[in-house]
């Protein structure tokens, strides 16, 4: 199928993008500046630079596109920034915007990324679908909270195929140099001790590579709602640690030298029951062998299929 | 204050004019076709024609008018067919276009027009702004709803001051021939029998005069937050229709005869607290005064503020 998916190029939709063309699809790949080169199978990938914030250039986009398919993984993604920013706003707009003009030009089948940030975060309890509750507090997890409730009924109504896949903690190549894990291979790779807190916080997290295979398989099964698009284990960043420093041949990690973050949940962990049972999806991959590869690029089968900046 | 206000040609919007008017506020009237003529106090107000659902077109109207207050009562409101229309979804977009250029060309104080159908319509529950639960049904009311959650998180993080005002079921001039009480005043001038239902559902009746005096006066009150804009009182449809045909001199209204509706809430009844103890707002008029002005528009103050279409 024809598939066009936006944020192409960002840490995300470049391994669906990925997941996607290993999976046989031909990709329409949107990204607002330079797409990417994604040897070996780009030529199942035609890149369109379009402002997704400008309402013309969407229609424009779909109109002469057409694509059966959508994967919408575009957002604001400063980092950190991104939880507070009102940039949150428009790329609600945008996205009302997209799928009406998905819609409008005969598209089926849309996957949109959606946040364990719409979850209630004081709960410790395994995270499901339906049982758990959604009161997100952040202006991110409330935009997409919100925008998930409109396009859900939307959908329904006006006979478009929808599955909503909430990202956890995604890590991996192509990851920004603030986010957790980069912080961490520099911090150890220095040679000193490197001061941590507890790391008593427990997140679920997910290679990146295998998050993009999820959502090529979520788009290609007929299941249509919200889905968890994680690993389910549970994972305490002391875990992840003492894994990243034992691939980089260190043990030099003081724990609880450093204050615990405030106002962090404890636990976000998914319940996966529905990604393995009705998606039929679970990790090909450990995180310790995913974090191995990182470490150890040159070793591994990452360094031939990593994205690189064209 | 400078307040721009929108869908100002609409039933609701026109009155919200008035009120703002008749308070001492200069009004930016925006509507997408003519202009309504409002006499006697025009002179406060200045018409623009704008098409809403044009990112630019509001941007421009924002840059240029740089209003410090803003009104927002324009939705798609094609009779009926608003409850379900995919028209919901570009109405979000572009109150979040309009909130964001407001808030980036300074302005500072906002009411925007919400909806009883952001409550769960199945409980008989008094509705209040805290205690009862937020869980619509329809793409009008989870479009609302998801709008404002939005907006609340974001004017407080952006310092915009804003209250959300939910409208029940409004009546009177300038309504819609095929809405509620014009179809019982057409029902009942045939001189024949109007076969009806129970008339046994219960509603929260507020004349479209009062609730653009209502939200004028929330506008000029601090109250930033959820506010229920309606009158608090129980009134069934039978009641309503027995207040109709007194006033146009008849009693030929045979209850029971047809069926009554099929899933429509049995009772929807907004709490007044707030608005009366924190905005300061009762109506000056009951529903039977109210009603009387329309079936007797010659006899009445109606007659000399009605607006016109010009």
């Amino acid at each position: 199928m024809r598939i066009l998916v936006t944020g192409a190029s960002g840490f995300v939709g470049r391994w669906v993008v990925m997941g996607l063309v290993t999976r046989g699809h031909d990709v329409i790949a949107v990204s607002h500046g330079n797409g990417l080169s994604l040897a070996p199978d780009s030529q199942q990938i035609s890149w369109r630079s379009v402002d997704l914030l400008n309402q013309f250039q969407i229609d424009a986009l779909i109109a002469s596109e057409r694509p059966a398919g959508l994967v919408h993984c575009a957002w604001e993604t400063t980092p950190n920034a991104y939880w507070s920013s009102p940039e949150n706003l428009p790329w609600v707009s945008s996205s009302l915007q997209l799928m009406e003009s998905f819609r409008r030009y005969g598209g089926q089948r849309a996957v949109i990324a959606g946040t364990s940030a719409e979850y209630d975060w004081s709960s410790d309890q395994t995270l499901h679908e339906d049982r758990s509750a959604t009161v997100p507090t952040t202006m991110y997890g409330i935009s997409k909270n919100a925008l998930r409730q409109i396009l859900q009924h939307w959908a329904k109504s006006e006979g478009v195929s929808l599955a909503w896949g909430r990202i956890f903690c995604p890590f991996g190549p192509g990851e920004n140099s603030t986010r957790l894990v980069p912080r961490l291979i520099q911090g150890l790779s220095s040679g000193t001790p490197l001061p941590f807190d507890s790391g008593n916080l427990i997140r679920d997290f997910l290679s990146v590579e295998d998050l993009g295979d999820a959502f090529a398989a979520v788009f290609d099964s007929d299941f249509e709602g919200t889905v968890n698009v994680a690993s389910g284990r549970d994972t305490s960043i002391a875990e992840l640690v003492t894994v990243i420093a034992k691939c980089m041949g260190t043990r030099q990690v003081n724990f609880g030298v450093l204050p615990d973050p405030v106002d962090q949940p404890r636990r976000l962990v998914a319940d996966v029951t529905r990604l393995a049972e009705t998606v039929g999806w679970t990790p090909a991959c450990s995180i310790e062998k995913r974090i191995s590869e990182i470490c150890h690029p040159l070793r591994s089968h990452a360094a031939t299929t990593a994205p690189r900046n064209r």
